[in-house]
């Protein structure tokens, strides 16, 4: 049957096969790119990228090439780069310095070097290349119409910035829209993290205690997902109102201190440095399982770890770490096991990220005279359009306000 | 064993059991009552209230006394007073004019009456006493130093009233502070519309089909737990994000009209009007159950019922509906399944939201100087103060950010 | 509209309503009910039933006198009957015994009395009837076709007099009928146990740790429904393969001695005796709810609780147990929580475990001469005919085999 | 950090890594290990085997090994063989003919050669192994004791031939004990089914509408998980119980015919053949995904796949069939996705499953002479043992009977 075409394909064909997959699933995105190909809103545009470099971030930057832009992309984080991928994005056209397993000072040549193609528009996913262009004083050039940011992490990064006035150009808070981090953040996070956890370990979930350090949008996704495959969540927060809408939610709520004792995986996901740290590694049992979902790899305090613990590779994405006999195991280096253990968020969640993040783009560049060096929201009908395209292709078809609704809406006379 | 104490209790006794039942369990509202009578914040107020006159409000009424006021009280629904409660406010010594099972006239009458005692503070629960007060011209007297309202309905009301410029004090949302309408109207909502649609019905939830219109905070505690009671939840919307959110929580989203051909219950939290109308009545199968749980009865149009369809009474709280055969049953009578048919909410839940309630009214009452005639959020660090009693009352402790951590999320430099 | 149909209702007619409305809603029965009306297989048989006397039993009895018999009522618990629907049975023309809260005395008189009308069929609910008829000595008289028993813990009962050799007619086992077990059991008592559970406590459900004692079929229905209303549940067994399943159900699971400390509820559902006992209730915390939803009042040690505790009524269905300061608070007095404090299960399952009463009472009257005094199933095709019948009622239409399916399946040549 | 370890591994390593892996987390099989190195249980015997060859296998076959045995191993599936790890087994000393990707006639003769060894134990999953012992007429021989089998389809298999009477050596139905289907079929296919589709498609659950076929214990399994990943579940099955349940449990029942117009996803789990056939592809929506997670490849018709539609393979493990525009996309060749695309059951899973199988190896070899011909169950103790074990090495403690306890089920005297 199809033996004849089970043929080993070579990096390149599986790189194109992952891609034109994505696309063909990722449907809100293809009617801004049939616009963006007629209308060719980015002519003339260089679109500076940091992202995840992986089949769906090809098909964002086609959508922006297809606009008109030149693309100069790199990577957002060390190990989370697909080499297949990047041959592809190269095979379109676009500038391509992303590589799988690069160290520190490469991860900043790279993004530097995308900063010095003095892109009129940024897109960065977690801030390092706004960082770097700040710190380049490429700004200063004015070249810049505005960025775009993806995460949690990168806009609380922004908006110290902008707090402590070094903001030198508009930003879109994409993450911030509703059809980015309601979904990205909840859905697809929830989804990939247990597919990351799951590639990495072929262990059991169902009836494992399971400690997510954090109950934002991300942890209460990766929550909601870990209870629907059977596990016992316990949730930890530093929030008052989120502890408690965990404990509403079903799950159990206490320090992590109490936590790190009964905990078989932690996951964390609190987009803060140390959540889990010495005191917790020293309480923890035996056999333990440790990833992170947030953006950077430093939730789980592995420099304490690497002090206290002899670490030993024992599988693709698991160190082992030994700490006088007891054994804990850390899955992708502590870096997001979503995108290092597996492909990232689903096809479909992307499709709505990116739709914000082109729109975002387009926003920008008709708009960038009159926004000043501030963190800005998607505006609302862009957010909402993004929703309405997303429901239509899903053939899904709602209600709608009639004239006597929408009165009653406004007037505030009508009582018992 | 308890055979002597079995013996049949009077209406009175009934009242203070189902009071002194909820007392012990409002944790919170305890801690706050404790600092009300030694402190006496409310000392020479009135307040003037209309509340579903049920257990849990007498608590909230003895917690203002406490503090010093003197409570003028009517009911905010027709049918959700209970008589033997009533009688206990009474005997507290405030001022009880609700009684269960009014007619349009005598509700607005009674609103009247309170509003008559020219309160100082109002705590409204759906607009109607405010509306009163603003139609009766007592604004005017200046007597009032501002209210709160409790629903998001009353809150739609009174922003259309500010919107309008009509509104003549400040009035706090309550409805809006996290500690209450994350936990009242999700899961205050979802075990208590539950609740009186089993008391009245008997009915089995599983594997029926049961469409929910709307997708709020109500909706979704709503749609939450049918499912969890192992109904098949259909959901209805007319906002896109919202849609798509119950689409990726797994329910399945249509139109009214789809959904009236196939709805086994129907159950509306949309907070509009005629959201179930004369079109899906006609094409609703044989035998479905209907039940309001939004805070006015406007939501199922009862007026077309009744006009299309042979009005019976067929149990308490049910009334068939006759369309040429074709049997429909409406519960308490359209209005608030949860209050009609139940006790209304649980009793941990409403102790969250009137601590905020007492929060608010002390807030007003020192504050009212200085704020104008608007809407207002209660100030975030009372609502979290909320919570944090709330969690200490269930014994749960929750991490802090130690300095690092605080550190880091001010520092835009931390990144990769 | 219903304004005037509203007016207070006698007893008898909230009786009669309560049955009619439970008769409309079963559907099976009805059917089965009309081929009784035609066939009368059961002319000239007298039935002496021990059941929960309310609304959806009065629909078997009249099934049951539609197809001939003579029926003599009475209940098999001292709580659990609704006078209201006694007086409907008694109108339709049987005789009932039951009365709500009797003594035990009074209980064992009414079960004598049934028996003393010497039935040929007997239905009986947890094997009292069929205790006191053993007792009496009136199977001797060989009147006795056999019996049908409808709870889990009657067949324990009957599998032990089975063994013992004491067993003096046939029994089928309604409960073993995968139509009544698998529905009534699960689905059945896990939306009950929460409807009496409300009824009596208005507590909140979502962020409570709920300790289900025993995971059989209604411990897990129990422990599914609690955590689909937000409960965190953890479930203590006797049973190592019961206990791991509960385990992968995400369901925390220790030993009582654990659990006893840690509950805010507890409900037993185990069908044994002191499950709770004098140690759990000294290790308790303050406030805990106790339940039971197994069928004898066995479970929770109300003896050692009486002796170190003083008792008192503060609620209706809720007596507070005072141990030195600390309260435990008992529902129902140890009865089964779902019919004393509520209406029993839904009526759409008991309209399948009835049907399953009434195929068994004609198998028996048709085949009694060939069954040996043993406890039989009912026969699978009886069985299999009600799911149909279930299934057919609520418009479902499944897959058949095909013929090379059906070949397929008894083929074991066919492999890779 | 663990830069230098991180250094590529070559094949054997990774194959090492897994097992070792692998074995580090099957707690109850070290247990049964550890006696049989010191017991010797399995001295002179010659273990023939099929199975799936990947990590837990080796795990399974180096118990045996310790035990004394002699093992010829094959795969038991044509894509299931990972050939890391059948290198990792022949440096154990085991005899393997599995290779990954074979076809037909490889397949065949890869049995033939464990076969050909004449194997005193066999140890088969699916029922080709045995199937190949009888044809070659090797029981004459009356080397065999007996065998054990791993599934559902199996079992159904070998009750076939017991029924024809053509079983020449008693079976152990390893599938039928508790602790392996109540388990590996339920928990274990549930999650690795998505970890299958997962990798082999990265889409979003969320949202989908998956009709999963058959609603046994792996049926339900992989339905539970689904709706657990927010997936809208649709069951088809043949069965009326079955089906019921599956509507109790809240998910949609239809008929295939129906269903293969409305879903997104299809997963087979029925044990049967042509459960998608022509007529379903024919009105599936554009762009749906197919996956298998049943034993045999036969559950979809894909030779009407290959008539009707033209195939491409796409990406790993997915080919595209393109019905005269249509796509549909069919996972791992129609064989269990499970296994094909991902590393099968975890760990812990397979740790009982395996577990069960070296309890029933022993037993065979202990009593063989007393058994028949025919299809036998574990026995109990050795069952329930292997659940103890279970509960201990997760640290969990239950209740046990005491002595009145235990009176009390055996004494039917005990009532009201």
């Amino acid at each position: 049957m199809v033996g004849n075409i089970a043929s080993m394909c070579n990096r390149n064909e599986v790189g194109w096969q992952k891609v034109d997959w994505a696309k063909k699933r990722m449907k809100v995105i293809s009617i801004i790119r049939k616009d963006f190909k007629k209308e060719k809103p980015l002519e003339g545009i260089r679109v500076g990228m940091a992202m995840h470099v992986e089949a769906k971030t090809a098909v964002l930057v086609e959508t922006l090439m297809d606009g008109g832009a030149e693309v100069f992309l790199t990577g957002c984080n060390p190990l989370s780069t697909q080499d297949d991928v990047v041959d592809v994005i190269k095979n379109m056209g676009a500038h391509c310095f992303a590589k799988e397993g690069v160290n520190e000072e490469e991860y900043y040549g790279s993004l530097r070097k995308v900063a010095s193609h003095q892109p009129n528009i940024v897109i960065d996913d977690g801030g390092d290349l706004i960082f770097v262009l700040h710190n380049m004083r490429i700004p200063e050039c004015k070249m810049i119409f505005g960025a775009c940011e993806e995460t949690t992490t990168g806009i609380t990064r922004l908006r110290a910035m902008e707090r402590d006035g070094i903001l030198s150009f508009p930003v879109i808070a994409v993450n911030d829209a509703l059809t980015k981090h309601l979904f990205d953040n909840r859905y697809g996070t929830g989804q990939s993290a247990i597919d990351g956890i799951l590639r990495a370990t072929n262990i059991l979930l169902a009836g494992k205690t399971v400690v997510v350090a954090g109950y934002g949008w991300c942890g209460r996704g990766i929550a909601s997902r870990l209870s629907g495959m059977g596990a016992n969540v316990v949730v930890t927060e530093v929030d008052e109102i989120r502890a408690l809408e965990a404990v509403m939610d079903g799950y159990r709520v206490m320090s992590m201190e109490e936590a790190s004792e009964i905990g078989d995986i932690f996951i964390t996901a609190a987009g803060n440095r140390d959540v889990i740290r010495e005191e917790h590694f020293i309480s923890m049992k035996d056999g333990v399982v440790i990833a992170n979902s947030g953006h950077f790899n430093v939730e789980v305090d592995i420099e304490s770890l690497d002090r206290i613990a002899v670490a030993r590779r024992v599988r693709e994405n698991v160190v082992e770490y030994d700490i006088g006999g007891k054994k804990i195991y850390l899955l992708a280096e502590g870096r997001l096991v979503n995108l290092v253990a597996g492909d990232g968020h689903p096809i479909e969640i992307m499709d709505m990220s990116f739709s914000a993040q082109a729109s975002s783009v387009k926003y920008i560049v008709e708009n960038h005279d009159k926004l000043d060096n501030r963190v800005y929201m998607l505006p609302g009908e862009l957010d909402r359009k993004i929703a309405e395209l997303k429901l239509r292709s899903m053939g899904i078809k709602i209600d709608r306000l009639n004239s006597r609704q929408v009165e009653y809406l406004k007037e505030w006379r009508f009582g018992t």
